[in-house]
């Protein structure tokens, strides 16, 4: 079964778009938790609440080979668990061809994801190796939540930014398969109005709510599909690192869902 | 000592500005070789040769923890029998300023590279973590060398091109620590030319020479700096799978010290 559609299959089972980010920095754990434990805690707390999980790779790698163990042990640990929801990969890899392969095999393969961020600044055929996994889903980065994602991103060719080119190439000719997502922060919700007017049926990956300043309200008034679905609401910090993990979850989901009766 | 001064040291001792990828394909490797006992014997194979080496990451994660270490161990190998030899992670990354930490203390902390490869899609403020090692070299994609670079790279803003951009603001807004380099593909020589143009002082990284059909010649005659050096001409397949690895490498030197001479 594809992503997209497990991805579907969960949103409707746990009345959710809410994906709860496994960015489990080693320095910020409470003393004597292990990163592997601690996740696990966080999957048991919120596994109902969750549409997907998405793991940072770069929190993993900063501890080396071990946590890249535990990266893979997390994503079993998911799967074997709550078979069902989707893990994402939030990698954002991208190179040359031959060596896209490589990096596919290591995330669809070797670690099991069912989905990766990637850059577009290559061009599909760089990623066309992440592409050709059907059944995998390619989120490519859009429009990004950081302060100064407009430094190239919003650059001007002729009535157009940067990435609202990006967007509809990845909406048409890298989309072949039906398997592109794309990436779009909280922190920009005019730029996820617009993009949802240039791409009406993808799926989007909205990363920034809580910690880093996006609102879920906004999120969804600006990019709801008329089903309902169409985004997957990412909260990592806010939800991972809060007294209450499942708490933050729960009101998170809660004001996803008013805002989508709105 | 700053990556750009060893670099040049090394570059000056072994009269090379040749860099050879280790992009030990586990695929590709003769039956019972080892990853590690096949780098290690194409480093002493080839030492006295180049200016740097260059592990590009995904080689590695394909064969997940283990290969993690492999990458550790290749690294720390080079930096115990060869000091002196710049060590490149070629890791393509780039995330917002939290994440990008991380990915910086991966790569630079804990697996003791010299540089690192990252993609520009997000910006400086994103990437400003790499950055700030002011010792460690940080190589910005620029003009890559896949045959489907311009898709994105090529668009047209104003009288310039996205690339142009993109190296014209890390040679100056990016570039506060001095420590900023740039990746031309070899497969473009004109690019490289105007690059060159551009930005008259900074060193560039150059893929693309060997397997993907790039000349080490043409890049030198199109890139060169007058002192002879600001190229770090890369060959990975063309060099580690060839029937002899220092036979290839030194015709490449040779083919990159005679048109230095011309």
């Amino acid at each position: 079964m594809s992503f997209l559609t497990t991805l579907e299959q969960q949103m409707t089972q746990a009345n959710s778009l809410l994906c709860v980010g496994l960015d489990t920095d080693h320095a910020q754990l409470p003393q004597g938790s292990s990163q592997l434990e601690f996740n696990k805690d966080i999957i048991d707390q919120t596994h109902d609440l969750v549409c997907s999980y998405k793991l940072n790779l770069a929190f993993y790698e900063a501890t080396g080979a071990a946590g890249w163990d535990v990266m893979h042990q997390t994503v079993k640990y998911i799967h074997e668990k709550y078979p069902g929801i989707p893990v994402i990969a939030d990698a954002k890899r991208a190179d040359i061809g031959s060596t896209s392969a490589a990096y596919a095999e290591a995330i669809f393969d070797e670690l099991e994801f069912d989905a990766v961020t990637l850059h577009p600044y290559l061009g599909s055929e760089a990623v066309s190796p992440f592409l050709d996994y059907a059944e995998k889903g390619c989120i490519v980065l859009v429009h990004t939540s950081n302060p100064g994602a407009g430094e190239f991103q919003d650059l001007q060719m002729g009535d157009q930014k940067l990435w609202q080119v990006v967007l509809k190439n990845v909406d048409t000719t890298w989309n072949q398969n039906g398997n592109c997502l794309a990436v779009l922060g909280a922190t920009y919700p005019d730029e996820l109005t617009q993009a949802r007017q240039i791409a009406p049926n993808m799926t989007f990956l909205v990363p920034g709510v809580g910690a880093q300043g996006g609102s879920a309200r906004d999120t969804v008034l600006a990019g709801r599909r008329p089903d309902g679905k169409g985004l997957i609401i990412n909260s990592s910090r806010g939800v991972i690192f809060a007294d209450s993990p499942r708490d933050a979850a729960q009101q998170t989901v809660d004001a996803i869902r008013a805002a989508l009766a709105e």
